[in-house]
């Protein structure tokens, strides 16, 4: 079994690394209270564990310097994006410094031509379409939030396009990072495709800033398609909606987004939203290509939505009313938060094969109502994944956590994972080793050891007692 | 920089090996010579390495037996598929076992529903397609040969499909495998996505059987196309075609091949597969969709070959006439070889950026002319790689090491790689160095390092002295 000791506070050396960085950053280095605070988790369930300081770094030569003070004095490093992790990726449990990439916002150069671009890890994917709009082109991964591409990449974030172009696994050509030992490494040329050794592209994305910091990100683009609708088709029950998916999906109609809201998520986005939805289960689907290909794909699906008993299908290709369907989709979690002012969020992030998803929505909703959780669903599920948002008060805690455990075992013995697209962070380690085995965790385990022996990438992460 | 060192021949070991695995395996077990130089490398330029003795495994179990068996006695082993690698992959530089898995060939599942399959790793991707032929879904990638899918996977392999359906890394959902310290792992469960840890199936794809013998691929299939044609489209240059296929790219047309044969390997190819192509630079494709997305691709690719100066465009939904013509690009390996009997074939793989394609092309193509190589070109141009072959006599050996290495230097000047499908093995450990810097290689050998501590999975290959 992997070790998963975090190493115990270093008082000494974080007071040494806090002399330093403050002489060497002076108005980019704070150990104020907010900032500190802003700094650790503050979202979803996970208790807030503020970094010692925050130093703001705006190049490489920087980010190797903070590095290189750290492991003088082993110190722990916590790099950050814009904090929108749900998983406590951004808390230092043992202390040390959050090393905030938000100034490294450069878009270094746009290659029109091979559709790719090479970012700084700050950029955000907003900034990144924006800047682009000229260019005909855009950058698919939408995980809702306006994160960073840096922190998208260490967690190998997806969304609501991942179904059609893929997640950041599918989207980063090559990266630099600095490494614990001080080296900065290139992962890849700028080539579409290789064979160059190990994977060191792969193995960087989704290592949640425990291998490596991000400094620089090759992205591949795409070209904003000729035409694009959007739709929304109601159905009686979740399992019909998910029964849709699954014959869409098999019938390879190449949709860019088709995400599930239960009824009661949709309660909640026509009262946040102010939308006029039918209050019943829903698809909001959007359709990429020619117009011909989009109105042969809308035509397709609606089919296969009348097949499994939809109750209304509209699609619009008016930009106006898309881009608002979209943001309420993207506003889901302060709309269903908004169902109970007061309560707390405990997001989940199950994914299951496709064949296996209307059974696990059913149970999953099913078990919640028994268990008297208020608990919308939401799914990018073409993919088949989806979350359960527990609304929970104080004294449902452990009863929530209870129903966490279930929900990842039960997506587990299906084939599925306890984390499509928000990391493992702090609470899913011992999912981990339930989903692939100690011997795989193992393996991670080693290689976190060869790469980082004194743990001071962003420990407690991933690795957790189990 | 990496250690380089092959741990010298250990004589005493291997004979060790070879007595307790003749008592095990039986008729499974050989150390003939005609078995043992099968086992090594004959195709290409690099000379053949024969393994000690070939072991035949059936089953998960007997990989682990094997494995444990040549660790405890430190004697080295080569995981063997179908031998089809072009860069002395399954040599035995130092001797040892060669493991060959082609006997490990059951598809264990197929999951119609899913679109997925798990397969053994000695399957070859004819066998699995024949397989799949009445559910409807296909397996994409194409390298030419009949690969075997464990070593389509070691080597990142991929072939004429890869510019619409991805390469082998875009495939295997997870995979099992023997690790050096005898741990079997399994690197992910069936979820279309997941973020959960590290990415080791990535890390394992491209690995060339140092870091893990694979012993089962959970593998992604798609959709038989509702219809498919077949174009070819002559031009005056390589120039024009080159352009031709960057413009089709921008243009986002989902091309599913797009290939270049020049005008030598249009006339090696008439030749030898019986055709009579326009002995000028021609681009073979492929369109994949539905019967009107089908038509509105060749519509668009027509208007853009014309745009540079196409001499002839073509194209037939008749299944036999396609296929024929995909059989001669398949064959041209064999076709271009035929060119001059007798001679030795240098295959080089460089990719570039697709903006990069035609000055490259243009200037391998020239420089083979002034050195006086007899040079067909072939190129899954889509992705910017294109292959180089050099026909060469035995007094032109160290011209064509010249070119080669000019070659590899331009490519990776462009920001693009030594090799784009082929891998690393035995030739290009120099390369390799120059394309990512000797920080990226040092940090693969030190996960190399941390994995297989004695250097006994397939030593040799990917790091080597520089």
């Amino acid at each position: 079994m992997p070790n998963t000791t975090i190493p115990p506070r270093n008082e000494k050396g974080i007071q040494a690394v806090i002399g330093i960085l403050k002489q060497q950053f002076g108005p980019n280095f704070s150990t104020s209270q907010s900032m500190r605070e802003q700094h650790g988790h503050t979202t979803t369930w996970l208790e807030n564990q503020p970094p010692d300081a925050v130093v703001f770094v705006s190049s490489e030569a920087e980010i190797e310097e903070v590095v290189r003070i750290c492991r003088t004095h082993k110190v722990p490093l916590i790099p950050f994006g814009t904090g929108s992790s749900l998983e406590g990726h951004v808390n230092a449990p043992t202390g040390g410094i959050s090393l905030d990439t938000s100034k490294m916002n450069a878009i270094l150069e746009v290659n029109v031509e091979d559709m790719d671009c090479r970012v700084q890890p700050g950029v955000t994917r907003k900034q990144l379409n924006e800047h682009l709009r000229a260019t005909g082109l855009f950058f698919p991964v939408d995980p809702g939030a306006n994160a960073s591409l840096g922190g998208m990449a260490a967690t190998r974030a997806s969304g609501t396009n991942a179904v059609r172009y893929g997640t950041m696994k599918d989207q980063v050509l090559g990266l630099r990072a600095v490494l614990p030992n001080g080296d900065v490494i290139k992962t890849a040329q700028r080539a579409r495709k290789t064979s160059a050794g190990y994977d060191l592209t792969h193995l960087m994305i989704g290592s949640e800033g425990t291998l490596g910091v991000i400094t620089e990100l090759t992205i591949r683009l795409r070209g904003i398609p000729e035409a694009i609708s959007a739709a929304t088709c109601s159905f009686e029950t979740e399992e019909d909606a998910c029964n849709a998916v699954m014959a869409t999906i098999q019938m390879g109609v190449p949709m860019a987004r088709i995400e599930l809201l239960d009824a009661l998520s949709v309660k909640a986005a026509n009262a946040y939203s102010k939308l006029s939805l039918p209050e019943k289960p829903l698809l909001l689907l959007e359709f990429h290509g020619s117009e011909s290909s989009v109105a042969e794909q809308a035509e397709t699906f609606g089919e296969i939505a009348q097949d499994n008993n939809s109750t209304a299908f509209e699609w619009t290709s008016d930009a106006e009313e898309r881009n608002h369907l979209w943001q309420a989709r993207h506003d889901q979690y302060f709309a269903s938060m908004a169902l109970a002012p007061g309560a707390m969020g405990i997001s989940t992030d199950t994914c299951v094969p496709v064949s296996r998803l209307a059974e696990a929505v059913m149970r999953a909703q099913a078990r919640a109502n028994e268990d008297g959780f208020l608990a919308p669903i939401v799914g990018h599920v073409g993919d088949g994944n989806f979350h359960v948002l527990l609304l929970i008060q104080e004294h449902q805690r452990e009863k929530a956590a209870e129903y966490v455990s279930w929900l990842n075992e039960m997506a587990i013995s299906m084939d599925g994972t306890c984390t499509g697209e928000h990391g493992i962070g702090q609470g899913k380690g011992k999912y981990l080793v339930r989903e692939i085995g100690p011997e795989a965790v193992n393996l991670m385990a080693t290689i976190k050891k060869a790469i980082d022996p004194d743990d001071l990438f962003n420990p407690g992460k991933i690795f957790q007692a189990v």
